[in-house]
């Protein structure tokens, strides 16, 4: 039976961190979220983000946009936050309505600015081990490695998914010439010929593929540590809406040595990486980082 | 015996379609390539640019700088190249003497001008599958299986070596949604377990780790396609100095279905790929591309 790495001992002492780190530079840090128009788990997400941030001393401040905004009017109000040195940090809440050009949206955030790690600079920075704005997820899946003390040198992690949320950055993180780094890393995608074959050659498989419960214990070989980014929404009879992982979790659970939970697992961590970020923004703009 | 992939076919093509594309355009385009110091084969490297690319319309204008040329000095001619219309792309030729700080060079170039691909911002389009430029030598291996036509979508490419300028960026072009991408790609480095076991799966190993004859035939698979980038100098005894690949080729080419020779493979089309951004750089100031 695999150990379960939960996501709260984590986040907990990320958020600590922060707290801590916030408070003894005496100033007041503040992250806008640009949230347009209105999706219901959007909001949810966003006001759990206002309840943290308070909680370690940063004003999250929600921009309520009208859904039918213009391209241009978007591009003017992020040109005004990056000139405003009272904010640290601007986040884009997704989805973003149609209208809008994200590839030209996230270039217009100044790179210091930028929460998600989304802007290319900031991505290229990831890829050339210099220091820039990590995107949360790929950074989280990192942090849990850190916290249980995962052996990821020389390892074979296969990443499932070449996202540029997450398969992509996390596979150019695995192999930074670092602490949780230095992995042999193999990415995996819908195009993957053989893919349980390649699968079961993890030492660790990261699930970052968007549907439910596709990684199966046929997938994984005995001892190996599976960590699950997927958050994935269906209907489960009597029990209504759940939400579930990209791994069929009770089967895997048997077979791995350690496994993530799905809700309580990576994704519990993102929030404080986010958060982090906007702690590292606030030291870059008094010169301390 | 593998059928041998040779680098001027490719490197021909490229050419010619330069060269024309230039004649059409009926303007001048001019790249500066910044010489620091008295490198033999940097110098041997940079004649043989000049060459070219005034066969095919480019104007190379070598500024030649003392190896004790201050970090201050460089960063100014770089501006000052940054802001002259008349120059359409800067390249640093290596080596950079120890006073100057290269990541800090790199990134004090206009991303428009950057046409060794090495800027943050244009390394984080090549991962966001966004326009930018190529750093030459990943782009020459696209190229060569491009010409070829060798089937990359859902094999799998395993990249010996995770440098910032062949092995990262080109596992990400091969993970690419494109004509020459959708591959599933492993990166095995210094630090991979195993080495041997995960080479000799591998439907095409692209050898970039710079250690001559590194890649002996018990390491590929029957039927592989080896793409060596490597170019090492070596003493072979009455031949005197030589230039040898990360493959044993000899040894290799048994096994192989194809193999890139060394000299006369992978190396001799970044230059061409080089001049091919100094056309696009163009076009783009011209708002053509």
């Amino acid at each position: 039976m695999g150990k379960r790495l939960t996501g709260k001992p984590v986040s907990k002492a990320i958020y600590r961190a922060v707290k801590e780190d916030i408070s003894s530079l005496g100033v007041e840090a503040k992250l806008v979220v640009l949230f347009i128009g209105d999706d219901p788990s959007a909001r949810f997400y966003v006001r759990n983000l206002e309840n943290r941030g308070a909680k370690v001393g940063i004003v999250v401040e929600t921009r309520h946009l009208s859904g039918d905004i213009t391209h241009q009017s978007l591009l003017s109000i992020i040109s005004e936050l990056n000139t405003d040195s009272t904010v640290h940090g601007i986040m884009l809440q997704k989805p973003l309505p149609s209208q809008i050009d994200e590839d030209e949206i996230v270039l217009s955030i100044a790179p210091g600015k930028d929460m998600d790690g989304f802007h290319p600079l900031n991505m290229g920075r990831l890829v050339l081990d210099q220091e820039g704005f990590l995107p949360s997820t790929p950074a989280a899946v990192i942090e849990m490695m850190r916290h249980y003390e995962i052996a990821v040198a020389g390892k074979h992690v296969v990443v499932l998914g070449r996202s540029a949320v997450v398969g992509k950055p996390l596979a150019n993180l695995l192999l930074r010439k670092s602490n949780v780094g230095n992995a042999t890393v193999t990415v995996c995608h819908s195009h993957t010929e053989n893919l349980a074959a390649i699968t079961r050659t993890a030492d660790i498989l990261v699930a970052a593929i968007g549907k439910a419960r596709f990684v199966t214990p046929d997938m994984i070989r005995e001892g190996a540590v599976v960590i699950d980014v997927g958050v994935n929404e269906i209907n489960d009879g009597d029990r209504g809406t759940i939400y579930v992982g990209d791994v069929d979790f009770v089967g895997c659970e048997e077979k791995a040595s350690a496994i993530t939970p799905v809700p309580g697992g990576v994704g519990t961590v993102t929030t404080a990486l986010l958060l982090r970020n906007v702690c590292l923004a606030l030291k870059k703009s008094m010169g301390l980082a």
